[in-house]
C-alpha cells in the first residue's frame, strides 16, 4: 500500500514522498480498517511537514490530520460502524491508502454526503462551531466580528452563526471578497485598517459586538479587540502575521475585555464521545443539505503528493487541495 | 477654605496650586460635610494632573481619588453616619480642606483605625482583594503570581492572599526586596528575567499557578502568562512599561490562557452599596488589627502641595506621600 512519508522536516515537497509500505493488515479486536478516499492538505499539515507544528514525531513520520474513508473490515466488539460505512478519523497520519485504528476513533458520516466536503469535516467545521458556542454566552441577535473572514474557517463561521441567529461582521483585506461572503450570509463586511473599530461600529449601527475571532495575531488582535464591546471576548485561533497577539491596556483595564485562545483538541477533550459524535452528526447534516460547504480547487493522486503540496502552498487558489489515495473520486 | 486647583494639565508641581475657595456650606438633604484629615498622592493622581488619566474634567479641576475625613455635619435623611465619624469618600476631588457629598458616597471606617492607613483604604486594598476574588475561582492552596510585588497593591496582595489560604510567588526586579516581602507573608520571591517561568516553577515546586497579576504590561505580560497554568487567568491592572500587553499565541491557543483586566470601578459597580460597605468594613478590620498596612514616608501641609507632588514622583521612597489639609495629624 502507499503512504506519504517524511524522511526529514523541511520544505514540504522536498521532504514528503509517496512510499510503498506494508499493508495495515486485518483489524484486531476493537479495531477498524478503512480505505482513505480523500484527504485535504491543510495549513497545519504544511507546518507539520516543515517541523514547525506543535507535533513533531520521530522520523519517518506521516502527516494528515483529516480524511474521509470507507470501512473495509471491523474487528470483534466494533458495532457502531460496519464495512461500507463512510467514516472520518479522529486520529492523525491519514496521508495513506489504508488506516487501521481503534473503533472509537472513527465516526460515521451520513451516507450521501459529498466526499470532498466529508474529507474536510473533522477540523474546520467544529472549530467554527465551538468558537461560537464555547467562548461566551451568545444570544440570537448578538454580533460576532472575525478577521480572515475569507479563510476556510471564516467561511464556515458565517452560516454557522446565521443558523444560531447571530450576526457577523467580516473583516477582509480587499472589498472584492464582499460579494462572496454576503452570498454565504455575511451580515456586514469591512476592509481591515487602522480605523477598523469605526468601520465595524458603522456596519453594526453601533450594536455591541460580543465576540471577536482572530486568526492574524500581532497588532490585528488589538484592532479586533477594539471592535468588541466592554466585557466581550476575543478568541485567538491563528497567527497569519506570525506575531504574538497584543491588545491595548485600556481595552483590558477600562473595558474588561477577555482575550483567550481556541484549539479544537482542548475543547473536544471536555466532551464525551457521545457529545463529539453528536457534533459531527449535526455538522454532517448541515454539509448534506448544503448549508455548509468549503470550496475545492483540485484533487491529486497520492503519487503526485509533491505537486499537490506545491499547489497547496500557493496563494490565489479557488479552494482547498485534496488528494485521492485510492483513485479519483 | 483651601483646595488644590489645577489651572491646566501638565507637570503636576507646575499646574497644581493651593487656592483659597468659598466654603462648601452646610449639608443639604441627604448630604454630608466632612473635614479632610489626610489624602495620599497616588500615581493615578499624578496622571490626573498630567492630563493623561482616563478622566480629564474641565478646568479648573481638583485631583484626589482618596482621603480620610471626619464628618462635621449631616443633612436630613442621613442616618448611617453622624458628626465625628471617620469616613472615606467614594467620589473624587478630595484634595481640599472640606467636602460636601451625597451621604451614600461616604463609608464609615472603624474608630481607632490609624488615619494614615485609612487615607489609603479606598483604592488599593479593595483592588488587591477583588483581583483575588473576582478573576477566577481560587481555592485554598492555589498559587498566585504577581509582578511589581513591592508596589502598594502588591504588598497588600500578599497578606490578603495568605488570609484566604492562597500562596504567592512575588516577582520583583531586585533580590534585596525579598526579605521585606517575606516578612509580609510572601511564600516565594523571584527576580524577573527571560526565564521567569522556570524560576517560578522552581519556586512553587511545579505546582500550577492559577492567577497572574500584571502591572507592567508589554513583554512582561507574556513572561507572567508563561508562569500561569493551562486555563489560568492573567489579570492586567497597570502598565509600568507604558506598553500594551502581549502574550504568546501558544499560551492562548494551546494552553487556553485568559488575559483580562481590572479596574476597581468596574468591579465595584457590580455590587450593591451594602456589599461595598461590607468589603470596606472587612478591610477596615484588617487594617485595624495590623494585618494590612502600607508604608508612609512623609506628611505634607496642603500649602506645600507642589513640594509634596515633587516628592511623590521621585523613586527610592520608603512609602507613600500624604497631605494633611487641616493641620498635622
Amino acid at each position: 500500500m502507499k503512504q506519504v512519508l517524511l524522511d526529514s522536516y523541511g520544505v514540504p515537497q522536498g521532504v514528503a514522498r509517496c512510499a510503498e509500505v506494508p499493508d495495515v493488515g486485518a483489524p484486531g479486536p476493537g479495531e477498524v480498517v478503512f480505505d482513505v478516499l480523500l484527504f485535504p492538505i491543510n495549513p497545519a499539515d504544511v507546518w507539520f511537514c516543515r517541523g514547525s507544528y506543535r507535533l513533531k514525531p520521530p522520523l519517518p513520520s506521516t502527516p494528515g490530520a483529516e480524511c474521509i474513508g470507507r470501512v473495509t473490515a471491523v474487528g470483534s466488539g466494533v458495532s457502531h460502524v460496519k464495512a461500507g460505512d463512510l467514516v472520518i478519523n479522529l486520529q492523525r497520519e491519514n496521508w495513506a491508502q489504508k488506516r487501521r485504528v481503534k473503533g472509537d476513533d472513527v465516526i460515521a458520516v451520513p451516507p450521501g454526503l459529498d466526499l470532498k466536503q466529508a474529507a474536510m469535516l473533522r477540523i474546520n467545521p467544529p472549530t467554527a462551531l465551538l468558537m461560537l458556542t464555547d467562548m461566551t454566552d451568545l444570544k440570537p441577535g448578538d454580533w460576532v466580528v472575525q478577521n480572515v473572514a475569507n479563510s476556510a474557517v471564516g467561511r464556515l463561521v458565517i452560516p454557522l452563526a446565521k443558523a444560531r441567529g447571530l450576526k457577523t461582521v467580516n473583516v477582509v483585506r480587499r472589498a472584492s471578497l464582499f460579494a462572496d461572503l454576503k452570498a454565504l450570509g455575511a451580515d456586514a463586511c469591512v476592509v481591515d485598517g487602522p480605523d477598523l473599530a469605526d468601520r465595524v461600529a458603522a456596519a453594526t449601527g453601533g450594536a455591541p459586538v460580543r465576540l471577536g475571532l482572530d486568526a492574524v495575531s500581532g497588532a490585528a488582535t488589538a484592532r479586533l479587540a477594539a471592535c468588541v464591546a466592554d466585557g466581550g471576548v476575543v478568541c485567538n485561533y491563528g497567527a497569519m502575521s506570525g506575531e504574538d497577539p497584543t491588545v491595548s491596556r485600556s481595552d483590558l483595564i477600562y473595558r474588561g475585555l477577555n482575550l483567550t485562545g481556541f484549539m479544537l483538541g482542548r475543547f473536544m477533550a471536555r466532551r464525551s464521545l457521545a457529545q463529539i459524535r453528536d457534533i459531527y452528526a449535526d455538522l454532517g447534516r448541515q454539509l448534506l443539505d448544503g448549508r455548509l460547504s468549503a470550496p475545492v480547487e483540485k484533487i491529486y493522486a497520492i503519487d503526485d503528493i509533491k505537486e499537490a503540496l506545491v499547489r497547496a502552498q500557493e496563494g490565489e487558489r479557488s479552494g482547498k487541495i485534496l488528494v485521492a489515495p485510492n483513485g479519483m473520486i
